[in-house]
């Protein structure tokens, strides 16, 4: 992409009102504007970060054995009559009437519409285990919206939902989002350490919130150390056998969140290992047995042809909201630092003097060949100035940046910067180019 | 994909309220599920082909240099009062109030997002021309929704606007768009006519619906039946050149919608080529000048360094819709009959006797050599009988079928079926994977 037809709207400086790292760097760098409280809209640059989140996210959930779908927005509040919740909920809620007096409301989560999918097709238990999912805008009306999209009111959330037999089986399918979501997170360069939580309005009585560690996280957690450092098992599991092994190498360190937290576990826990920190929640998983389908009827035969409401579980991530907490886990002074597997582009190309025959040739090479080799590429081809672009490329993060100027093109090389290190090297446009093709990202 | 682990929940019959075919057929497909009026769950199968569609329509965009963004689907009523329309725009708007009492509305369409985008970071003629576009939720509060994704309330559209200094700009613009329209459709089998539009709530003087033929379309409409088999111009136009020849060879012939019609000026054109049929409009585009940033203030400092109103107009694509106009263009008495530029899986694999090894080893075999080389399978694994699978096969529409039986296999051959044409032949398993691995699509 050339900047000169793209549309960056970077600004010298954040709102007064963005309290937070991420949420100055989004406004600054272009990514978002607010429309409304808590309601934004995703410009180019944020979309592309959105977009790259939202596709790992999908991945990881394909592999796991999830099948999606996409559910509507708007919701009959009939519909949350069935299973309780819709006088239950509170003011989070959006209601909704329509012209015809129709009673609707804007989705917060989806657990009543996936159970009326769900039992009106699926019998038995021989189509059994299932796990649905979609990525879909949701509506939740904080009263106080802030700190940009962590805190949004219109979100995009992932919401996956499985459907089993019997709990044995419903605890397999849990294990299954617990090991995809160790390795959703850590794809995206982020440290996600599992917690037992508090399961809120969802219900049930098995639940952990996934959460990366950062000062500006909005509860306090405790935990293990060890946690912190562990790595994702990686896809070469085996996703249908058993994972008990791998979820219980996490769930036997301590971790909870405040509304969890047991002074006197904790207490147990050798004092050089405990670590109490702040977080931010960016997955969260239940397990609720037969809290919907039960009162919503879904019922499946067994082998014993008995009728029986099915096992189900949810698990969200803040799709949106990661974006916030992947800054908030990567920036510096000068602006973000993308990890490369979400960065917006992979590689930025800065034309200093835009005009010179030279450079331009230079740069125009660059891009070809980059864009041919399957990199994404945004070119600085404005007549900006040297240290302007500089300022507008390390604030909006991509992971190389490639300075092409008069002296090194006399000299027959250009400059390579490692946006994360801060590391500069010289060589020829060539072994440059060489180099950014092969490393893997992109 | 393995039809055991899938969901698809096919019907034998569709509901009695589904009165046109592309409505019972994507009921019937498990496509879609009905979760209020005009409100419609996308099932894994229908959401397979909505994304096709999406893609299509993102990647004619990008070619024609628009940039994608992402508005959401909430919006402040107080923007609509800026252009006028929230008063004006009627019970099709539906509004809603927060837990604060601020008036919020579901986006039915974005002139004034964007437009309120556009001027709080484009100041200057040397950042035109720029065209931003999003796909996003809209909703239309339809007094009598009917026809399933044809004329839902909640519906997908592709929304596209662009902005220019001055007149010629814009009309340039409104080229690219016209053209890029022609592309993005005949990509998806589609023959769609431009014709002359009434701009109705949008406004501005220039306008073109671009039309399907089909019995079942909403509209009259006229026109010289060469335009209905013109070829679309293809990629390789000079997008950033003058595209009016293109559009002039369009243009010139009559076409017209009811609301537009000129019986004097149709009868001008010779009997035998004059076409009066019924339409399904599947894209909308207008010119309108400064309507939105006159009364909004979106100006821009020209060449003169006088300050005058940005030249805008908005392009649609009903981007749920098409897959109803598709089927409606494209289907028999059996089911669907997806172009494959828009299939929601290239092959259809038919164990004809799941369990014999002979049979289970091929359709294996088959199913891994055809995913290896990029084909998405859905691989028809269940233990229902041949009949009833061919039968879903021919429902869901996958542009092949291999078919794999016992007797087949004892002979060293397996059948292949062309779902189109209805072309059956038999073959060795290696030369029908050839020839399928060979084909383009995919």
């Amino acid at each position: 992409m050339r900047l000169s037809r793209y549309f960056l709207p970077v600004l010298k400086e954040a709102p007064s009102d963005a309290q937070i790292a991420s949420h100055q760097l989004m406004l600054r760098a272009g990514m978002i504007r607010q429309e409304a409280a808590g309601i934004y809209a995703w410009l180019p640059l944020g979309l592309r970060v959105l977009n790259r989140i939202e596709q790992i996210v999908r991945e990881e959930m394909d592999r796991a054995g999830a099948i999606e779908l996409l559910m509507p927005t708007l919701q009959l509040a009939d519909l949350w009559r069935e299973s309780g919740r819709y006088d239950a909920y509170g003011p989070e809620m959006l209601r909704i009437t329509d012209r015809h007096e129709r009673e609707l409301l804007y989705g917060p989560t989806n657990e009543e519409m996936i159970t009326e999918i769900f039992r009106g097709s699926v019998k038995s238990y021989k189509d059994l285990p299932k796990n649905l999912y979609h990525v879909q805008w949701k509506f939740r009306d904080e009263r106080r919206p802030r700190f940009g999209v962590m805190r949004g009111r219109e979100f995009l959330m992932k919401d996956a939902y499985s459907f089993d037999l019997d709990a044995d089986g419903a605890r397999k399918s849990y294990n299954r989002m617990f090991v995809a979501y160790l390795n959703l997170f850590s794809r995206m360069g982020l440290k996600a350490v599992p917690m037992r939580a508090d399961t809120g309005p969802i219900g049930g009585d098995l639940s952990h919130e996934f959460i990366v560690l950062a000062e500006t996280g909005e509860s306090a957690v405790f935990c293990h150390k060890d946690l912190v450092e562990m790595d994702a098992p990686g896809p070469d599991v085996d996703w249908y056998g058993d994972l008990q092994a791998l979820v219980d190498q996490r769930t036997a360190l301590y971790a909870a969140t405040e509304e969890m937290h047991d002074e006197a576990a904790f207490s147990a826990v050798p004092e050089g290992d405990r670590l109490s920190a702040r977080g931010i929640e960016v997955g969260h998983i239940f397990s609720f047995g037969t809290k919907y389908s039960e009162p919503m009827r879904a019922l499946v035969t067994g082998p014993d042809g008995k009728d029986v409401p099915v096992q189900m579980g949810s698990y969200g991530v803040g799709v949106s909201r990661l974006l916030g907490a992947i800054i908030e886990a990567s920036h510096d002074d000068a602006g973000i630092i993308w990890p490369e597997s979400v960065a917006p582009f992979d590689v930025g190309i800065i034309n200093m003097r835009q005009g010179d025959a030279a450079c331009d040739a230079a740069c125009e090479a660059a891009y070809k060949a980059l864009t041919a080799a399957g990199k994404t590429v945004l070119y600085d081809d404005t007549d900006a100035r040297g240290g302007a672009k500089f300022a507008t490329m390390d604030l909006i993060g991509l992971p190389w940046q490639m300075i092409i100027g008069p002296k090194g093109i006399a000299e027959g090389v250009v400059e390579i910067k490692n946006r994360a290190t801060g590391e500069r090297s010289t060589a020829s446009l060539d072994s440059v180019l060489a180099g950014l093709i092969q490393s893997k990202a992109g």
